[in-house]
Order: C-alpha cells, then sequence, then structure tokens
C-alpha cells in the first residue's frame, strides 16, 4: 500500500556522546534545548562545535541531543568537500565503524574523534503501528516518488520502526534540493 | 531503446553577454579561455566575478565562455540561500523571463543584471546523429536511472539536440551528490 509522508530536511549537525561533551563543554555540562525536533525526544541545542577538516574549518555546526553512545558528525557531500574529506560514507545512523574522524572545537576544549563522519542514508522514521498499518518492518528498504520540475524517485530509502517514532521522513539538503523540496512537503511512498 | 551517457557536473557559474563583459572586464576584452569543456566550443575563462545578493556575496564565480546573447547566472538551491535569492527558477538555457536579477561585480565594473539566475534544468545533450540512433528528438524529456546506495530515478530529464553537440548529461553539484555521482560516472538513461 502506498503512503504519504512529510519530510524534513537535515543540514549538517553533530550529535556527541557524554565524554565529548565534558570536554568540549566543560565537565558536568548539561546540553541547552533550543527547539524541538519532529522525533519525540530529540532537540536541537543551543550548543555549536566548529568542524576542523584537513583542508577547511566549518565554523558553529549545531549539536542534536540528547547525548548519544557514540558521537556522530553527519554533514553532505558539498560539506566533506570543504572539509577537505574525501568519499564521506553514506550510512544508517549510528553504524559508524571505519567512517572517517576529524576535530571538534567546543568553547572550553576539542577533541579529535576517530570515527563517525558520516552522510546519513535517506530514511523513514515510523511508529510500530505505521509499520503494521502499511506492512512494512523495521531495515525494509521502500522507493519514494517526488513530483514537479525537479521530480525524481529515490531508491533504498531505510525503514526505521520504533515505539518512539513518528512518521517522518529525513533527507540531507543536496537530496532535497535535487527534488526541488522544501521542509514539510509530501512525499508518496511505493511499497513494492 | 536504453542506453548510457557519461554525467558531467555543472558547479555554480556565469555566461556573459558582450556588452556585459565590457562593462566588467573593461571595453573590449576578450574572455581568456582556460580549459575546455565537454560540449565543442564551449570553454571555462580564467575570467571570474563576484555575485553580491541581497543577504551575502559569493566571491569569485567562473565564467563560461563564449559571449552569449544574454548573461546567464547558473547556481544551486544552497547558493540561492547562501546569496539570499528564494524559490530559484529551474530553467532550460536561455530561458530567463520572470528569472531574478543579480549584481555583478568584476575587476573594472559592476552591472546589476535584471534578470538571468536560475538553477539549470537536468539535461542531456546529444548530437543530432545521436538523437536519431536512440529515437529522440529536442525537447524530448526521459527518465535516467542511477546506481548504487544513493540510487534514484531522475524524471523531466530535458533532451536537446544539435549538430555542434556531444553526448554528455548535465547536473548540478547537488543532484549529483543526492545521486553519489561522480564527473565522468555513467547512469542509464530510461526511454518509454
Amino acid at each position: 500500500m502506498n503512503f504519504k509522508v512529510t519530510v524534513g530536511l537535515s543540514n549538517k549537525h553533530v550529535h556527541l556522546s557524554k565524554e565529548h561533551i565534558d570536554i568540549l563543554f566543560g565537565e558536568g555540562h548539561e546540553l541547552t534545548p533550543m527547539k524541538d525536533l519532529s522525533q519525540p525526544g530529540q532537540f536541537a541545542c543551543e550548543e555549536k562545535v566548529d568542524l576542523v577538516g584537513p583542508k577547511r574549518t566549518i565554523n558553529g555546526v549545531r549539536i542534536l541531543g540528547p547525548a548519544r553512545k557514540e558521537s556522530q558528525i553527519e554533514i553532505s557531500f558539498a560539506d566533506g568537500f570543504t572539509l577537505g574529506l574525501k568519499d564521506i560514507p553514506v550510512r544508517d545512523s549510528g553504524k559508524l565503524d571505519g567512517t572517517p574522524g576529524i576535530k571538534l572545537v567546543g568553547p572550553k576544549g576539542e577533541v579529535e574523534v576517530d570515527k563517525g563522519v558520516i552522510a546519513a542514508a535517506r530514511h523513514i522514521h515510523m511508529h510500530t503501528s505505521d509499520a503494521e498499518k502499511f506492512g512494512l518492518k523495521d531495515k525494509d528498504t521502500v522507493k519514494v516518488r517526488v513530483g514537479g520540475p525537479r521530480g525524481l524517485t529515490f531508491d533504498n530509502v531505510l525503514i526505521r520502526v520504533h515505539d518512539t517514532y513518528a512518521l517522518d521522513m529525513h533527507l540531507d539538503v543536496e537530496e532535497g534540493n535535487a527534488a526541488g523540496l522544501s521542509n514539510c512537503d509530501e512525499v508518496e511512498v511505493i511499497v513494492e
């Protein structure tokens, strides 16, 4: 059964481990929520860090909370080019083995992470009850069709199912722009 | 008949009219070819201009030659965001009615163009003999399939046929990155 889903476009951002929050923002620092995100419990923070690549630095990249088990730096291919990091791997969130590292600089310290830089694989979050309704399960892949002058059909869109997830598709800004999409636009999921 | 075509990714660039070359680089100035492009007779120039948008300036944007009848400024949606220009129209080359203007600054002068800023519509150049072979004609549209982890199928890919064209697909950098493509990669054209 095909269905519609709204799109959220992700700009570059960083998830931090508790250990790295301590180093970058000071021992015992708690992240300061600025704005709730579409996924329940997730929030954009007031805190930012600089990404120092081999070629250039990108200043003021926003932290998303809460703290995670491992730090993860989500950037676009264009950001990778700016930083001087080639062949940024396209990965599901949390799958960080063999990914490049980078230097993070915060107001209280800096840390050279040895992995964690990824381009997030395009994906759709959904609640367990959505998955049942649509006949899908965690780790399935679907196609997603977008209309308009920049119309296209994305393959390999990962389905992520959890009792804490809300129905929402995540693309990075380059994928969104390539398809002429803005935040909250609706697209069609094709279940074959 | 489906067929393969190689891809060229276009970064932001500017085509200039003779009048605007005179203003920006001095009366009677001739563009200096730096590198031939995939389309016969087209070349990247040594010359660059700054694009001054309502919000920010992008410095050092390359001129492509030779001179054209009208100046045309090809940028990505991300560039539009940087400049502070919203809703950049997706247009075929040369179709500039109703497109936004911008200020161009060169070493010898500046000019406020009243139109010409576009995101180039994805397209495939081909020689007349290619078009005959593939059963296509100028202004047809096709789909183009890209494999790999960022696999997708582009709709609305415009066919442009001329006796001076070489077979080549043009995407902007965001479209290329969204599909995980690099310059000279091969993609599959689907003729329905």
